[in-house]
């Protein structure tokens, strides 16, 4: 199997190559998009509308999913991180340009939507800064709502991923509204997080998460975004046992 | 005299310690305020108004009047640049932060608030998450004015800083915006900068500035951020040749 070839590639290349070991590759041969970091909605040339988000959780996972074998794109709004090593990036500012590169990125195994893409944009952004007039209003910002990504992979028809997965961002019960978020949005997997004040987790480089799957509720005790995304990795493998890959990409 | 005792205390210094040069210090004894980067007005605890600013100008101005011997405070919005060496720094995330901390490191000679502050917030932020509910309608977001460090430092009163700097980031009419702008707030300078889309400016590594005095208009050629600053870091040693400090920093 194709596989088998990587495998055996992986195993006959030189050391100083500095592969991950090749004795657990659990996903060689599977493809992977990963959505990272906050979208910026544009109001006008210098102002927009932004998620509090630092990309680190999502950038992690990009990184150890590639590490366990698999080819992974991480398409990612702006942050002031790196690309991990071996990951394919791609940047992008708001929701409609990471819904685009998402869909492009397609088809794939796994998609991780670790972004926290803004719900809304400004209805019309204007080309020209808006001026502060004294003794004017400010002015009023119509909102119209953004293209749901997670919703929009879950339900794409022939090419569906077999594994996607959505973050729920939440400050109050968060377990019940990461239960209602997985149904709504039709994604397998929704890995819950409580960011309200004073739980550090935006930003910080902890979290802790709770993982709602078609099986039930797991509660993951608090501990570093790099460990959480290891776990989240190879619980991902797990689901890849067994059975060939189902997904090469597109000849452009 | 103070100024005397620091340069011979320079001059005297081993050169391990890595000091600029002693013999162009014409800022020694001078207090500088320096505001950079942008401002975050929290909408929820995951959603915020922004301005696009890296702080690249302001960090590199506040290092350029380090190096010519001042005592630099850097009031910084949320970016992801170190603070220069030799600058005391302090971040802070919303405009009226931005303004506590600015007032409360006064007296100063001078001070530039090169930061993109918003002149909006929203009026009520909350402290929970404001959900998307499917088939509603999006937020309103009413906004009300921040208050005008600008202005507000020039109109200080008797602790007014001898020189204030405004920045001016203009998509039109640069030049006659960036004067009204200077007889508006009452400050000493403007530094006007053309942010359109395709000028790079923002977030780049270069600028293109026109500085408006009370003497006139200066329109300076494009260059690097970091020559920009050296460049208004002498304009500004200039104004402070040939007589005392007047600021010392009150005792806390």
């Amino acid at each position: 199997t194709i596989r088998d070839a990587i495998l055996a590639g992986l195993r006959a290349a030189p050391k100083k190559m500095q592969l991950p070991p090749p004795d657990h590759l659990p996903l060689v041969g599977r493809r992977a998009i990963i959505t990272a970091g906050p979208t910026h909605e544009p109001i006008d040339p210098v102002r927009f509308l932004g998620n509090r988000s630092s990309g680190l959780q999502g950038y992690a996972i990009a990184g150890a999913l590639s590490r366990l074998g698999a080819n992974v794109t991480l398409i990612s709004g702006p942050t002031s991180l790196e690309f991990p090593r071996g990951v394919n990036g791609a940047r992008v500012e708001t929701a409609e340009e990471m819904r685009s590169a998402t869909l492009a990125a397609l088809p794939a195994d796994i998609v991780v939507c670790a972004a926290a893409v803004a719900d809304w944009r400004v209805d019309h952004a204007t080309n020209s800064k808006i001026k502060k007039q004294p003794g004017q209003s400010p002015p009023v910002l119509t909102l119209v709502p953004n293209p749901d990504i997670l919703a929009e992979i879950s339900a794409v028809g022939p090419e569906r991923p077999r594994l996607v997965i959505g973050f729920a961002a939440e400050t109050d019960d968060v377990e019940e509204n990461a239960i209602a978020k997985r149904a709504r949005k039709g994604c397998d997997w929704i890995v819950a997080n409580d960011v309200s004040t004073g739980t550090n987790v935006m930003g910080g480089p902890q979290n802790r998460a709770i993982l709602i799957t078609e099986a039930g509720v797991e509660r993951w005790p608090r501990m570093p975004k790099d460990e959480l995304a290891s776990r989240l990795a190879e619980r991902i493998a797990e689901q890849f046992t067994d059975d060939a890959p189902i997904a090469a990409k597109k000849t452009p």
